[in-house]
């Protein structure tokens, strides 16, 4: 029989004992869970990155996860803990819009807020709610503890929701676009969904055009600009051999330009 | 039935191939071992950090767990290569005191000198005993092995100790501390435990001053500066939304001062 | 009965749910998978560099053990995706030599270019192979599709070659080296495989000498230079409790001279 899986996102870092006391949390509770790191290193509080980065790996794992995300700029306040059921998944953690992305492509069944302390760890602490609420709410689950006897159910329009940047529609045509995250390589992924038939577009970055959308880097010489859809499914831009991100001063936030080509 | 758990604490990070190689001798060893990663980035021979990052994670690890730490200045040298078993757990590394803060919880009942070669790799490399000593004892332990089979009984008064900064009275009432760790998100943990009732206490911090103890960074505005008890029951220094060693120039091993407010 | 091993060596570091995507897709074809991190931090591209940390780990692995290897310049080109069978071990990914070091130690008994559909995902992205043709079949081998089955027998002789540099001898005497890759520690591992008899050899660094080798960097005072045969097999260079390549200001590439003592 397959062992549950839960996958763990957070903010922590790996220099110190978060993630760690997190996982002995959960093998306390549930000894046959798989866990695997999506990341820890999301930029500290950086709710937006957290639901990309989750929403890029989430499909890829097998029906029955639960998605464990800690990125908790509210932790301590009043902001609810929660989990939230799909067709394929169920995600554990702070209700701030983490899951949107995710849940976008595989969409929410019901919640619950995390209220009941016979699935939480005793004290809670007020900062440290991952190992405290998350980390056993995500073991009872993977384990087989039926969502709803974690808590108050909640109904699904009152999760609140990522406030991520869509693309405009421009007056004269096109689309005001965003970076949304910059990636290991230095590669742009822009919020951008690249419709079926690419030609006829071209990409503007501060003033510089790239005139065609290309099929992957490879496509052109070493240290070329190349639009392409990513494998994400969305518009990035890449130089190959090196850095979008430096050789155009581009970040997470910056504003890219799609247009159909003149 | 359960899978031994084996965590691992070491200053290898995570760009060579020397915590892959111990992890490949513990599978050959106890095939069933689940293996957690605790941290691969302390600083290069931080006994006292890893002591501090081990102790904020062990605790919540179930009964049984094998905790191999490789922080390990003496490699090469006379310093001898042990376990220690406690009620709950085995701890496996150089005995250079990296195990001091976690059996101050959880005390040491018996330890062992690691000489019998039938347990470790052979030969024995000179630079690399996390993969050749430590890896297999550790391996071993948690498939079974009595303690006792891989060496030499060690009298618990024979292991070195932990030179770790304690809070220090002064003569006008309140203690000298000092920061102890610098997390992820430049939060200060200092070396003090606060007490019970946590009110009339005040910080001081290089002149400046907190005059209070909060429950958590969430009870002051964005930017401010916040004490209160971190997830470990140490003084944290923090700044909401920001860095509090940034803000302050601190580090670990800086000094910090809490008094009784007047 | 032992679960099968699969390691991941990649470039795409711990930030992007690069990883946790292969993971997930590994664990939906064999979810029995023990998956253990060799390194993601390989630099970006670095084929070379991945070859060394590869070969450093995989030996320590059990028999039977999957490595999975991305960094991947050419992806989206005409490299070809392959398997290659040791008498220990299967190694998967690009066709561009990363395996050189690794096969150098237990070498290829059979290979394949993993052609057969049915083995990827559908569609196969133009940019992320690692997701869509690797980790499928490295999932698929571990569970016990016969390599064969994965696609065309390719000769051993049509695989790639690592371009890697090896110890010249010189007209007057002994071998011009290189540094092969800077550990974590700062310290310089050589492409040179130190002799059994290690008396009578010095090592020229861009002028500075150091004239013997020693068993290990204790043999030295810290901060002292120190030469001595690493724990995989080849001549180190290190500064106790400091950086050679620091100190040196020696980076992967550059010449080593080894010489016999006057």
């Amino acid at each position: 029989m397959s062992r549950p899986v839960i996958t763990l996102t957070t903010d922590f870092g790996q220099m110190d004992g978060y993630v760690g006391a997190m996982k002995g949390v959960i093998l306390g509770i549930c000894p046959q869970a798989e866990m695997v790191d999506i990341s820890h290193k999301i930029h500290p509080q950086a709710v937006q990155q957290a639901a990309y980065v989750l929403s890029t790996a989430a499909a890829y794992f097998p029906p029955g996860t639960v998605h464990l995300v800690v990125v908790d700029p509210g932790v301590g306040s009043e902001r609810r803990p929660v989990a939230v059921a799909t067709e394929r998944a169920t995600y554990v953690g702070p209700d701030n819009g983490v899951f949107g992305l995710a849940l976008a492509q595989d969409p929410a069944r019901r919640a619950v807020h995390l209220t009941d302390p016979q699935y939480r760890l005793s004290p809670v602490s007020a900062t440290f709610h991952g190992r405290d609420i998350f980390a056993p709410a995500a073991a009872h689950l993977a384990c087989g503890t039926p969502i709803e006897e974690l808590g108050e159910p909640l109904a699904l329009a009152e999760l609140v929701e990522l406030p991520v940047a869509s693309p405009h529609p421009q007056p004269g045509g096109g689309w005001q676009c965003a970076v949304l995250h910059v990636d290991r390589f230095g590669n742009l992924i822009t919020n951008f969904r690249l419709p079926a038939p690419r030609q006829g577009l071209r990409i503007g970055l501060g003033g510089r055009w790239i005139e065609q959308i290309s099929r992957t880097f490879a496509d052109v010489e070493p240290g070329k600009l190349v639009a392409y859809a990513g494998s994400s499914g969305y518009l990035e831009i890449a130089v190959r051999g090196g850095s979008a991100a430096e050789s155009l001063s581009l970040d997470a936030g910056d504003p890219v330009q799609v247009e159909v080509a003149p």
